[in-house]
């Protein structure tokens, strides 16, 4: 199977899952009191038909490294991707980065309102713990207990959270190289580091390969946003499906503005060498984990 | 030891422990990048020095009753607080309920700006399942994924979520009684109802005990919800901290509206007997128990 194929084919299984997850049945579609229907329709919006998957993708390829079957993998990888449309949702309200489009689509708050918007995300935020620690996910609440653990911190006020509140802050339009770094480490690493640790805990991974993976996921979230900055310096928003250039026109400084646009390919070079080197303890094993960082990196949308 | 004496106590317990879970040290001050102290300090504002904390009140004399030590069942208490301070944080926003004020204070969006409370608000719910998944929560796993998962459920798209969005659909304003009851049971009887089974998961009780508890809590939320109306329905703004009638200037009409004032305190009375009933179980050990259902029905602000 390509690269692609398998990617495509693991997106269909989130996909199919995240449905189940959210399919309301039909006493809640009338809902318990008139009016109840909305918000399962908003999360529904917000976490359906579209997106790399790349996230789930990386969890379920890093568990398959120590054996895990992609089924006994897609529920965590679920929740992850529950955690990553809440916040896209939150990000793209009119008082974070107000933006109108999202993967060719009206954000949910156009589509639904500024209301419904919040309680959406924050009811996608919660739904992804309630997965996490069902059963279904895994037996031994040890390992569900530890996955609600690392989600908790990847995306919390020491992780994603904190790294959209640096994008926001009025000290963004100052920030050095070294500082978008730390932001993007945050803001959108935590959520990649999650995804390799997470199938290292279903895995029962030695400490030294969950170290290898949290090595892989740095190089892979660096070279992931490059890539994404790249696109945005160059790109046009018919083929993203989103507004280019937003960050400049909000005098944010990217990394690819900062370092110039040869430094920031001659630096995704060097990260792909570096998620190589990480890999290499697990040998052919990792080819799929290898072909996705090269994706991620040479992708054009 | 009084009622409001042990009451002021555990508020004192859960501030203090609020007060370290969302400790900044030196470095998190400066922040990882400039700017990046705001988030925690406007979590700080949301989560301490307010409230009477009667959901951690609730959580920790319910496992009291199967002899779990106050500060055993304190880490559990302030997870609830945490996304009960959440919910409040976003309730008061602009797109929301629009308030100014609460406890007597400006909002969180007033003081911090709207993108931060809405980031303030997510990092507190991501920092309740955190701390309960953490092993200084509890020792055993187990224990740890039971508690996330019911709140999880609590609080998310079956639960407190779907009941805040009840109450902005459009078909709020025609709302019977009945619909009016059931969106509360939501919108703040869940958050009630997972108070009382933590203590009961914490305490290890018998699915009867449990279930007694959950009775007792659904009868609790009726109660507090009836009282906060009537109280709103005759209040006046400074004593309760808060603007008073809102409901009502949105078109939004409370039970007590519905009802009407003597109906509605008829059915207050009834409630504190079923909570009584409910709590028959427990003989004596139930005191306090049924002190705060008291308590909430009664209070003046």
């Amino acid at each position: 199977m390509t690269f692609h194929t398998q990617l495509e084919r693991v997106a269909c299984a989130v996909e199919e899952r995240l449905d189940r997850l959210l399919a309301q049945d039909p006493v809640q579609e009338r809902g318990p009191s008139p009016g109840g229907a909305e918000l399962g329709q908003a999360m529904r919006y917000a976490a359906l038909g579209g997106g790399k998957r790349l996230r789930p993708f990386l969890l379920i390829e890093s568990a398959r490294l120590f054996g895990v079957a992609e089924k006994d993998a897609l529920q965590a990888a679920c929740a992850l991707e529950c955690v990553h449309c809440y916040s896209l949702v939150h990000d793209d309200l009119p008082a974070m980065d107000d933006d109108a489009v999202r993967r060719g689509r009206p954000t949910l708050h156009i589509a639904f309102g500024e209301p419904t918007a919040i309680l959406a995300g924050d009811a996608l935020l919660t739904l992804a713990f309630e997965i996490l620690s069902d059963t279904q996910t895994h037996p031994d609440p040890a390992i569900r207990a530890e996955l609600v653990l690392n989600l908790a911190r990847a995306g919390g006020w020491h992780g994603m959270a904190l790294g959209q509140a640096l994008d926001l802050s009025p000290e963004r339009r100052g920030f050095s190289a070294g500082d978008v770094a730390k932001m993007q480490a945050l803001k959108t690493g935590a959520l990649f580091r999650f995804a390799c640790e997470a199938g290292a805990v279903l895995g029962r991974s030695s400490p030294s390969e969950r170290a290898a993976l949290v090595g892989y996921a740095s190089s892979f979230g660096q070279a992931f946003q490059l890539a994404d900055d790249l696109l945005d310096a160059q790109g046009d928003a018919s083929a993203l499906g989103k507004a280019v250039s937003k960050d400049a026109a909000r005098g944010k400084a990217t990394l690819v503005a900062l370092l110039g646009v040869d430094a920031a390919k001659k630096r995704l070079g060097a990260l792909l060498e570096e998620a190589e080197a990480a890999l290499a303890p697990f040998g052919d094993r990792a080819i799929t984990l290898l072909e996705t960082v090269r994706f991620a990196a040479n992708r054009t949308r």
